[in-house]
């Protein structure tokens, strides 16, 4: 009778502590294990005047004159995101949102935008924000919320610029690490 | 004595268990269950030159020519929020923030906005952002956030479009369904 | 064999009730307890025209007549973050993002922005979002995601205007209550 109460507790203490795990949603301090990872590409390719076909995103405000690194231009994307950094590849995801440039002494920028999925791989979406600290060679932005596949994650996307064309087209590796799945 | 250890450890299990279900905030994949879900109609009057009395939102960039869908066009609001399809009907919520278009070859908007509560049934705000893929029937935006009656919440918002009247007047369905609540 | 199995039950008990209360999330209804817990002060110098040393903040858009109180104007920033009220002060960050002003009765704003630290003390960003109702004394915005030492950190800011100089400068308290911590 004893050794049956000490296997059904054995059996009952690896239940509980498995369930306590899973339910603890405290990463460590290390951050050290994300439940979702992948690097995707963004390609941001500037509408200049005459060049509809192959522009994916515009500038809807003028500078103001506060220093000479673009303070106040505001972006609109629909910007083409892939698995390899050729902007003519598949896409796998678009990414929707805006940024704008927000620094007087040098090039700064700031991020909002939604990353659509619509593959046979993934639904959904992810909704990111943040500061692109273009000074910075990696920055980290907040993955706030997700639909779909992604339904209620949050995490981390670190940005590293990958190339830089003047002012027709840049490309940015995205590194994105999710915290919370479901 | 062993019966006694035995109905203790039942009792143990059952506190246990019925903790470790508190604490766990994993929504099932079927994300059938939210804490809170109701649902609200988002009526956009846009601004035109002399309906002041009547607009609640106005456009504040103009396009600049990508595409012919008002790529680029943005619109600040303070929309009134209702439980009915009526726009006249006593508000139960503000909706203020932006959303803009960002498609070339069609309609798209992206949003980003707060439900501002202030009546005698709620009081506090929820923090919304994301794509709204205006060809889907359906598409999900992401609740990153709440405050007041709504602290901390989190969730998804289901916007579907229940009346486009032209350029003056539109008519969002929103069913929101909080998983987080507190 | 049976005081043994007591005592190591009760062990247990202890074992996993304090494992459970570790992964409970959820603050209490009296939101009394955030995991970090600090005032800061946020400065919005506006440039004019030939203020650039001073100014950190600038309009991008113009008000398009709804009303009389600036709805529709969009001011992008970089603006300097204080402990104390004398903006001159060491910043211990910046915030860096946007608001807007978005009722035709009275003065309300809109915020969204990253509270970007690099000291010794902090380094990391802090995402916000949120309605500014200008008209109540004290209004809570969303903190909505963190990086770095605020790692996936959620919570509320609490605004309260601290002077307001007309369209030159004004200062916000910032009472930051973070809710999730890691």
């Amino acid at each position: 009778m004893v050794s049956q109460i000490k296997s059904s507790l054995f059996l009952f203490i690896v239940l509980v502590l498995s369930k306590t795990v899973i339910s603890a949603r405290k990463p460590s301090k290390s951050q050290s294990k994300p439940c979702k990872n992948f690097v995707l590409y963004y390609h941001d390719i500037m509408f200049g005047v005459d060049d509809v076909q192959n522009a994916t995103s515009a500038a809807v405000t003028n500078p103001p004159g506060l220093g000479n690194f673009k303070f106040g231009k505001l972006v609109i994307f629909d910007d083409p995101v892939t698995i390899d950094k050729n902007y003519q590849s598949e896409p796998v995801a678009r990414a929707q949102g805006f940024y704008f440039y927000d620094m007087k002494n040098d090039y700064n920028a700031w991020f909002s935008y939604t990353l659509v999925f619509n593959s046979t791989q993934h639904k959904g979406t992810l909704n990111i924000m943040g500061a692109d600290l273009m000074m910075e060679k990696t920055r980290d932005l907040s993955v706030v919320g997700g639909t779909g596949d992604f339904f209620m994650s949050r995490g981390i996307v670190t940005f590293e610029t990958d190339t830089f064309e003047g002012a027709k087209y840049f490309r940015v590796k995205m590194d994105i690490k999710l915290y919370d799945c479901y």
